[in-house]
């Protein structure tokens, strides 16, 4: 099978956003006035993102998903992605269930496939998303504000339990499946993004852990913040375990799940509720952004990176935490 | 050294066409009026690409290059790219040299890098390159036209004759540096495109080799095409030894050169040499498009895929090739 083929049986598609798909040197597509593009990229490896045998469906799904949820993070309308592939062989059973996945991601989320490139090599997917959003309205990281209430979507510690299992590291008997599905098929919450394009200050999606990436918003926004444990949403089955170091470390620095993590004013959170209701999805405080230090004192863990302007709070008592959210070249 | 940190380091620099470019979940760029945004996307792997021991700065000037390539074969204006990259580790000597050589060419071609994504995994580099293009004015690969002259820009063959040479299958002398360069450096010819905006009725990069190439834009063209070799572009040293087959399929079939092959009507001619002459660039006419199969007869070979409808003469005679383009999964 040549890649000319290998494009045309398995990764053309009609598109419904774009002038010009698949085939040329470039994909055309036209912006609308006033409007930001944005734009994102990730970079799944084998090995590294998920077992080199893991279904080919459920890894379609998720290599656009994971872009998508960044689009989700900056309240922005996902129109249009590239994908590059590098696999070992040209397997067609692989390809067909992987562009299966990818393609049901991207009808779920109503996204183009607009272009790429397959080559030999490595299993490696990387993926380019774009999308709109009206200009000053996107929501960024930096935009956090003292008093502002902290909120997070969904469960958290989910898709970090069900690696866990699937690592043999812990035996999930109750939560398996809702585990394993966030794993592998994690849902971009890209309706609630637009939902807060005007009640959020600042907004992140949290693909490498709830401290690093609430450390993001801290770090940009120059600001710091106090969360309680106890706030913190997860499956029931989860929260029963949570003097378990690893069901702890799953909550609060576990990557993948994806979920939204956002500051908003106190006065917004009627709104929000509203938002809650409306799309069907749980959306919890979980603590207050203030000025930076004010929990810092000798009796603290000092936090590596980011970490170090974020309390957590168990019990009243602030946590001792000597694990951090994942990051690719740490030694 | 922590992906941030790296990031921060080796990544970031001032954007000059961007609203917010690294450290958020996306980047944001806004679009004028009436214009196309062109989007295209290139995996380079160690191995299948490059050397996994080549000059780290060569690979970066190299991977951002080819993309750029892509926006000067649609006569699109290159403005943005995203980065997306594997490495075994965090080799601090090797990221230098890279993003050295990756900025060398963003800073030659006025590119903004505004993203990207890294992680821990075999070598391997995914970018994706925007650009503008007035919407209407994109150079496709499906609008040449009967009796179009077909041109192609600077030399051919040179890259894949400095990759034989580093294979040890030929020994370059004369030549040698200039093929390297061709094959480590290669020079996207953006200005090129630009200026064909209104005269090219179709337009290419010469990536996977101008049969393949030229191809291309016969099949989407749905269109024949017949060439002489004595007229195609070539190194006076490599011109010179065209009966040897190794240099006789460089020039035809060898990929990475990166020139631009396009077509035009005849009554362009002076402005088209006229851009030549303005660019200091080569450009030369090496053929005609005309309907199908104009010499399908069994005398000849039938090439396989797209070059059913190329016929290549040789002293006036169709040669026989059994030779194919690059094709990174034929078997």
């Amino acid at each position: 099978m040549s890649e000319f083929s290998l494009i045309k049986q398995y990764f053309t598609r009609e598109t419904k956003h774009s002038d010009l798909g698949v085939g040329d040197d470039c994909a055309l597509v036209q912006v609308a006035n006033n409007i930001q593009l944005a734009i994102s990229t990730d970079m799944l490896v084998a090995g590294t993102h998920f077992f080199a045998d893991a279904a080919p469906y459920d890894i379609g799904w998720k290599s656009l998903a994971v872009n998508i949820s960044d689009m989700a993070a900056m309240g922005a309308n996902p129109k249009w992605a590239t994908l590059a592939i590098a696999l070992p062989n040209a397997d067609e059973a692989w390809l067909s269930e992987f562009s299966r996945g990818f393609f049901a991601c991207a009808d779920a989320f109503n996204v183009d496939l607009i272009g790429g490139d397959t080559t030999r090599g490595a299993l490696n997917i990387g993926v380019t998303i774009m999308g709109e959003v009206p200009i000053g309205k996107a929501l960024r990281r930096d935009g956090a504000k003292i008093g502002d209430d902290i909120w997070v979507s969904g469960n958290l510690g989910s898709a970090a339990l069900g690696l866990a299992h699937l690592q043999a590291k812990i035996v999930l008997n109750d939560g398996l499946d809702a585990c394993l599905n966030a794993l592998h098929h994690p849902t971009p919450r890209v309706s609630l993004g637009l939902a807060l394009r005007n009640l959020a200050h600042s907004c992140i999606d949290i693909s490498d852990g709830l401290l690093a990436d609430l450390g993001h918003i801290l770090a940009q926004s120059n600001l710091g913040a106090t969360i309680e444990l106890e706030q913190i949403p997860c499956l029931e089955h989860t929260k029963n375990q949570l003097e378990n170091p690893i069901y702890q470390t799953a909550v609060l620095v576990g990557g993948d799940d994806y979920e939204l993590c956002f500051t908003a004013p106190k006065n917004k959170r009627a709104d929000i509720r509203k938002i809650a209701q409306d799309l069907r999805l749980n959306l919890t405080p979980i603590g207050q952004i203030h000025a930076k230090n004010t929990f810092n004192n000798n009796n603290l863990t000092v936090f590596p990176f980011e970490f170090q302007n974020l309390t957590v709070l168990k019990c009243q008592k602030p946590l001792l935490i000597d694990s951090k959210g994942f990051d690719h070249f740490a030694t």
